[in-house]
């Protein structure tokens, strides 16, 4: 075995949040192909190899799906070792399975290492267990970038049932606020919107659901926002005021 | 700041699926409260540390919940940095919610650094994306311990409009695929059982939601088991076959 490529997950934005398995693989890199919302640090764990940007910003792509898979397959043919970095996890609204296709009708050899996705990890951030015994026992992840999928599933959910997450969904707020009250969730259900979660200046709104069109102070971010709905959030407010702050964490490097 | 907690997230089983900023917290820690799922290598990293066990085999805890949590508070108000090592992540099914609780309660400091729950890193790891453009934009993620939460909601679900995930439901698997049966998912619909993941041995099988219950070669499984229903586990047995296997992994240490 020699050219092989390696799905790898970069996590929510902070560095220090990929795998030691996903760090290993960059080290081991020949070529990195990588995405808008992988930290830039991360690069400089693959000190010998050549960095190719795959861009992934809405509606404006540096290279289209098709493409990337075609170069993923080249680079594996020609003996790289290939490390496929994404934000997050690769198949968490990462399409890694399309890419997983191309490399799979070309007989190419493929590993995967997952990653930290904002869905989890940006609640776990922020003190906001996704589970709670005796309060929740599930939870749904949706993306705001669907209304026609989100809609029928909001619909149906009975009020309460799970704690909702929404990726992507900032600009959709008033929408997904809409439908979940239509369905019959009650106004004062806890809600947060997770900002920048795990990057500089990340930041936490927190309100009831009933607020969470409005969200003073979040207005037209377009920074990556997380949104998180029901009773577990209530904790939130709180775990902000007793965490500690980067500027306090001191651990030896 | 002397004292303090840092709930962190051990991942799926996989030593190396910690976090970087996981593994740098337990370099620091004065002391370990670990728990049973929790790979023994990891403790290594954590050379210096006190290291303390406190169980959590289903319904045989070696310590209570609350023993746990005035064990932390005490460890912190000694001056020590407590390291609380959970499988997983620390707010999936971790009650680290009830943890973060009693240490906000005695006013200790604390942080929480994410993990990979084997909701999501387990079918990662067997080539499965949880969304997959033009297929499904959403998952669902239920425990099989709680039937009176998860039976609601799979009734609730529209049939085929999210993946469903379900940890700790290898013993409910027959219940689990009559209800989807009963809510009008297509007895084809494919399905996928996912043990131990990550770890040695792990083993994937694959079929129709249809035989999910008798799942030859699952038998009565005491390993970590995780479901996955819908059309994006199609995959699985394809990428079993195209993926790297861990002999044939040979990166640099």
């Amino acid at each position: 075995v020699t050219g092989r490529v390696v799905l790898v997950g970069a996590g929510p934005g902070d560095p220090e949040l990929i795998t030691v398995k996903g760090q290993r693989a960059l080290a081991a890199a020949d070529v990195v192909v990588y995405d808008r919302l992988v930290a830039p640090t991360l690069l400089d764990l693959a000190p010998r190899a050549q960095r190719v940007y795959v861009g992934k910003e809405p509606r404006r792509h540096a290279m289209s799906q098709p493409e990337i898979g075609e170069l993923l397959v080249r680079e594996a043919e020609q003996g790289h070792i290939v490390v496929r970095l994404k934000g997050g996890d690769p198949f968490v609204f990462g399409r890694g399975g399309e890419e997983l296709d191309a490399l799979m009708s070309a007989n190419v050899r493929v590993e995967v290492v997952p990653g930290l996705t904002s869905a989890t990890a940006a609640p776990c951030l922020a003190g906001i267990p996704l589970t709670e015994r005796g309060v929740t026992s599930a939870f749904v992840v949706l993306t705001g970038h669907a209304p026609e999928a989100y809609e029928p599933l909001i619909r149906a959910l009975p009020a309460g049932s799970a704690t909702v997450v929404v990726l992507m969904g900032l600009s959709e707020r008033h929408r997904i606020r809409a439908r979940l009250l239509e369905a019959g969730w009650a106004a004062d259900t806890p809600a947060a919107i997770l900002l920048d979660a795990s990057r500089p200046g990340a930041r936490t709104w927190t309100g009831p659901l009933a607020n969470l069109g409005a969200a003073d102070g979040v207005g037209a971010s377009t920074s990556p926002g997380v949104l998180v709905i029901g009773h577990v959030t209530a904790r939130a407010a709180r775990f902000a005021a007793a965490s500690l702050s980067a500027e306090e964490i001191s651990w030896p490097l």
